[in-house]
């Protein structure tokens, strides 16, 4: 009998998910103290229970071994953070990842998580009390954390399932009536607002210390400086709509929601809304500034060295007034009327905005960047096939030189594929640090080599190789796993199966209703079988000549997910890791589309691959394919062929052209009970055709 | 690149979902109103803009047509109501279809929507007003309702994607200012304190009407009384565990929480607490029933004259007091303490408890009944080979007589059936009312056949069969389809590919923190891929020998879900509806088990088919099916025959053995190119064999 439940456990949220790390997330979402009770499960466990990770259990520290080559000794930096923490009265002090945008990768003088703790990941928080200090990162950066942090560190493996999260931690460490101090700027209105309500019921208080104490002491420590690059023009071919057209619907929406003011803090929006690019952050092409948007004005606030004449003129047909970076905080303290504060801006400017003006939403930007114009869409194909060229170009390159028995190491393929990424047109570098990782680096799910880990090349185990690159009209992000020798078994059952993850992930056609992260199971199936998993997201948004990393699509185990909308780009990435051994991930970018269906009584989504990088036959146990994978991995295979072929034949690449000819080649999927049918057949044929022959 | 994102589109939600209905509902989650303002999407839409079925968009209503056969004129009925509503200064009044403890069966005297609409599905809620007349339900009941309701009525499609809801609507027909009127006691709390809250949005009043209007209509009507039969003991032998060791678990977790006093109003919790079950409503052997527990009393408020003595000895080795029914809402006036008013209780008893002893919570109970104990666990499975017998043993019966060219019908194929589970041991009657529904009437998800709809059963379409049985060691729900002639391409396509869902959910294997709503989209897939679905949810929790529906189990396209556990019992259930034509649906009972993997890298749960009865061959494209699809099939049907056939001799029934000889037969499925394959090899090692006879 079907069904029909009024939901049960229904959960009244008053705070908000306060971090969001993808699929290890353990997000804290608390209930409204009732007369101070708590549900069970949520009232803080005992400290006996915690199973932290201190110098003790963690597993490099515990004596005799030497240190990770990549491990910094912060013992120093921490002692004078504690010597301003003391000046200003603070127990506690919380040092996020972020800058003052939220900015997933960071300017180098924004690097204070780094500069504190060692930790080089791309999201953590630090905490540093009086007597101890801890880390807390999700299971993409566990072993990376391992290796940098000091073994004063300890490491909180958030997000696995029964670990405390930093507060339970805090309220655990510190006595009641503490203060807990944090950078204002640098941490988000939502969650501040949350941390600040839950800390107050261990009894601490959440303290702005406005001038950040990591600056105050690394100032006569080698900070590094702001770039200062200008800021160059995103040109109208290439972005397909004029940054007044964008305005106009900013305000458009701006006038259907009733507010006087939009105010944007990330800079991803901020690039995209003007059609402007900048340099002042690695591998993303944006620039440190705020705007504020009302019906009838636009303020830029950036720093106004970067901005030359011809960025004058591009603002010329419009009401545009350009600021100094700084006076966006004055600007803030004058604003009236219904102010949009996007969720994700800082406390430091929620706080600035008078009570009867907040009017906290997500930004309505996020959504119109996110669906890609048919100019958008066409320029980012074409950057896929000109980063395919780079990409198979160089593997075919690298592994004609490995069979010759030349050095190659995690590093030299890293700086050799960003060289072949720049010789193609358009190209603005990397789009991130490469991931290049063999055998055992492999495993470190965001592992970045350097000069400490760089390890060779060889043909005894798997390389990682997760890169992509940023060009004028797309960014790409794409992730292959190859081996030089013989994969083991286990290399081969599990590299096909997320590859059949990957194939039912891509394959997928659903009702417009299906919020993305509803999929996330289709792509580890394959996995779960065999009672493997991957410790990360299956898919995140990609920009356009922007971010890698770009909301709203967040494919994972956790959520409630976001919509889907044609146009929109993301990628397809599971994986899995064998810790300490090996690393495989098959990421391919998506489009997705509007899909006719055989009856269409709905309307339905599908995805393009846009992604076009064939995948390692060696690799790939064709048994386990079903008909309808290895009818897809052949037709992408040609897909592969005839699209990146071609332009490697017109780019005059003639030995990259004969390896992906090879590596295209159709595979043959059968069930061994097939074949083993297939061969009695011939067998009792041929037998009765001998007695046939013999009478 | 593997991403972590924060989320961007966090909603606070302050609200509740206020109505959740399964895969179709459209919840209303709101935000707090800032300034009066409120999100795009959720701003009511302009009344030119509702998708409302008014008389003149209602199919059946557009005049000419003769009145489908169920419909019931409840004119004056209404006319009568409006009286009560002036008297009582109501611009509008709700009636919804639960009862005071939030059942989704309900008592007859409890049929107030039924009474006041004609509508006679589980699910709905009508809204009149003094010019307006509007019913509100899901996808599972618009046939239904279309055919039920007289033109009189508005039909509201709630949860399709675009239409309005109930309050949205109030909030557009009614004036400002304009009172509401209900029954707090039909009502759960948070959805009464969510509804008034929107509602103030709007400028209306929602007001707690305490005499029941439609009672105060019905009295003199026809209104039926409560059944007297007297409760009866579960035994301990079914139970698996005393009522004192359950209550000793419950005061455990109230001593955890902190907590003085738990109320319990859902009659399956309290049935299955006490260990007791009766007789109050039809197919759910429950007795209507309030319970308070505190730390050292146990209240039980019931009618008394349905306590005998065996009942008052089950409770003599402990503290219970027995008190009158309605003694209840004078012993929620004098509670002091801590009081846990679980979510799904009314809001009368909301409003009954003092405002500092409030403390909302989910019922424990749930959970602790959801997961079934060993001896609980080994009478599901009984109850299922029985059920599976009589099932079966019908089946072929009628199979026989409708090849002869006897008449049979929905509603006496029905009959017999119940008559069939009747004969089984413990037999304790149908769980829920059977869907007994041949050709069109099939795609009615909830029809049940009565004397004006019944008809004919012949070869001539498809019959869809979904009934249960309660029995003293469990309860049933299962849905077959079949086909008693030729069924078209469509019928074989929309079976298989239903078949295929069923299986790829039924084989699912998954961590433990992967929530139940997570895997629903397994069972669409393969309709999705052509373009189709299914308008209700994919499964449902049941109780053993309780309700045919038990939370918190519910695998929907919509919500977060909640955990699986082993011992959990849940329905698989996906099914495709061709409007006016035919209805398929296949349903089993499932166990949730902890699963052994290959490498067993993390505790997996998988699911174990508890319901046993063959799938239609007739129906299968076993061309589409994949290996596993078509081994999980042949194995199943395997051990149908292996348990249920042996079941069967043993009940000496040998046309049911023999029925189920054939009907378990192994499929050969094989893809057409493999076959191709294998005959070419078999003619070419023919013709070579020929050529050796020939030289």
């Amino acid at each position: 009998m079907t069904s029909r439940h009024t939901s049960f456990l229904l959960l009244i949220v008053v705070g908000v998910t306060i971090y969001d790390d993808g699929v290890t997330a353990n997000p804290v979402h608390f209930k409204p103290l009732q007369n101070g009770r708590m549900l069970a499960t949520e009232v803080p466990r005992s400290k006996t229970a915690l199973p932290m990770l201190t110098k003790s259990n963690r597993p490099s520290c515990n004596g005799g071994q030497k240190d990770p080559p990549s491990r910094v000794d912060t013992t120093q930096r921490v002692a004078n953070l504690r010597e301003q923490m003391k000046k200003a009265t603070l127990a506690a002090y919380i040092i996020p990842s972020g800058d003052e945008h939220q900015s997933e990768q960071v300017a180098a003088p924004d690097e204070r998580l780094k500069y504190i703790s060692g930790f080089s990941g791309s999201a953590g928080r630090a905490i540093v009390t009086m007597t101890q200090q801890a880390l807390f990162t999700d299971g993409r950066y566990f072993l990376q954390a391992e290796d940098e942090l000091d073994c004063n560190w300890i490491l909180m493996k958030d997000g696995e399932a029964f670990d405390p999260n930093e507060l339970e931690w805090l309220g655990m460490t510190l006595l009641p009536r503490s203060r807990v101090g944090a950078d204002p700027k640098l941490i988000g209105a939502e969650t501040w607002l949350t941390v600040s309500n839950l800390l107050q019921y261990y009894g601490l208080e959440v303290v702005e210390v406005e001038e950040n104490l990591v600056d105050l002491i690394w100032k006569t420590d080698g900070r590094p400086d702001y770039v200062s690059d200008p800021i160059f023009i995103h040109e109208l071919k290439y972005a397909g709509k004029s940054w007044q057209d964008k305005v106009e619907e900013v305000r458009n929406i701006m006038k259907q929601y009733k507010v006087d003011m939009l105010i944007l803090t990330a800079l991803d929006e901020i690039a995209w809304l003007l059609n402007l690019r900048g340099n002042d952050i690695p591998y993303n092409p944006v620039f440190r500034s705020y705007v504020t948007v009302t019906l009838n004005e636009l303020n830029l606030f950036v720093s106004t060295t970067k901005i030359r004449n011809n960025v004058r003129e591009h603002f010329a047909a419009g009401s545009v007034k350009i600021s100094e970076y700084n006076n966006f905080w004055a600007h803030l303290a004058t604003v009236t009327g219904i102010v949009v504060i996007p969720e994700a801006s800082s406390y430091a400017v929620y706080s600035k905005i008078k009570t009867a003006s907040r009017f906290i939403e997500p930004s309505p930007v996020i959504l119109m960047k996110a669906q890609k114009n048919e100019v958008e869409i066409k320029g980012m194909k074409n950057a896929h096939v000109k980063d395919a060229v780079a990409l198979c170009d160089f593997l075919s390159f690298m592994e004609t030189e490995i069979a010759l028995g030349k050095p190659w190491t995690e590093l030299s393929a890293s700086r050799e594929l960003s060289r072949y990424r720049a010789m193609q047109e358009g190209a603005m570098g990397d789009s991130f640090a490469t991931i290049s990782g063999f055998g055992p680096n492999g495993a470190v799910i965001h592992y970045e080599p350097s000069l400490e880990t760089d390890a060779n090349l060889t043909s005894s185990s798997i390389y990682l190789l997760d890169s992509g690159g940023q060009y004028l009209d797309g960014t790409t992000d794409v992730t292959r796993t190859i081996h030089y020798g013989e994969p083991t078994p286990l290399m081969i059952e599990t590299y096909t199966r997320v590859l059949m993850g990957h194939i039912d992930l891509a394959t997928a056609v659903f009702p417009k209703e299906i919020l993305d992260s509803r999929v996330d199971i289709l792509a580890r199936k394959p996995l779960y079988e065999i009672g493997l998993d991957y410790n990360h997201g299956t898919g995140h948004g990609i920009g356009m000549f922007l971010g890698v990393h770009e909301a709203p699509t967040n494919i994972r185990t956790k959520g409630t997910g976001s919509p889907f909308q044609p146009g929109y780009f993301f990628s397809v990435e599971p994986g899995y890791y064998q810790d300490h051994e090996f690393g495989i991930r098959l990421e391919n970018i998506m489009m997705v589309i509007e899909k006719d269906t055989k009856y269409s009584t709905k309307p339905m989504f599908a995805f393009e691959p846009v992604t076009l990088v064939p995948f390692e036959a060696k690799l790939i146990d064709t048994i386990l394919l079903n008909k309808m994978q290895c009818d897809w991995l052949n037709g992408y295979h040609e897909k592969v062929l005839n699209v990146v072929g071609k332009e490697l034949l017109t780019q005059n690449r003639k030995e990259g052209y004969n390896w992906l000819e090879t590596k295209t080649k159709q595979l043959h999927c059968s069930a061994p009970g097939t074949l083993t049918i297939s061969l009695l057949l011939l067998l009792v044929t041929l037998y009765i055709s001998t007695i046939h022959q013999r009478y």
